[in-house]
């Protein structure tokens, strides 16, 4: 995202609360975002049904962070097959 | 992870709460985890002094299902490029 592009505020609802999101990205990216998170958080209450919301917040975002290095990982990988591609072609 | 493999029980600390993680993973993972999260989390609140906790937590759960869907659409080129490179090279 370049630093000129202009910042949108959008309004989204996640596990019944509202935030307003400053953000380069398009509302209708925030709001898939959003709806991920909060489709995430529900499936995790309905899984422990006891927590409250600030730690339910942070197991999921826990999750996320799990999800996110891994992907990270593998995509490392990829590059590194990539450029060793690349390299023995030349 | 395999069905089979046990699950282990580690204590992480975030944002100066204590939770118990149980996961196929190793704990050493757990705790690589939990403090990417942790310092997502401080930086955030450095970022926006006035949230509660749980606001907080939401907002940088937010950022990080950002990320992950990002890098998995970056995941997603790959793999299609990578595929085509298959298709052409038959």
């Amino acid at each position: 995202m370049g630093e000129e592009k202009k910042k949108h505020r959008t309004t989204v609802t996640i596990y019944g609360q509202q935030y307003t999101i400053k953000s380069h990205e398009s509302p209708q990216h925030v709001i898939n975002v959003a709806e991920h998170l909060d489709r995430k958080m529900r499936q995790y209450k309905k899984d422990n049904p006891y927590l409250d919301t600030t730690r339910l917040a942070v197991l999921t975002a826990l999750n996320t962070v799990d999800e996110y290095l891994k992907l990270k990982d593998k995509l490392a990988l990829y590059e590194k097959e990539q450029r060793e591609t690349t390299d023995n072609e030349e």
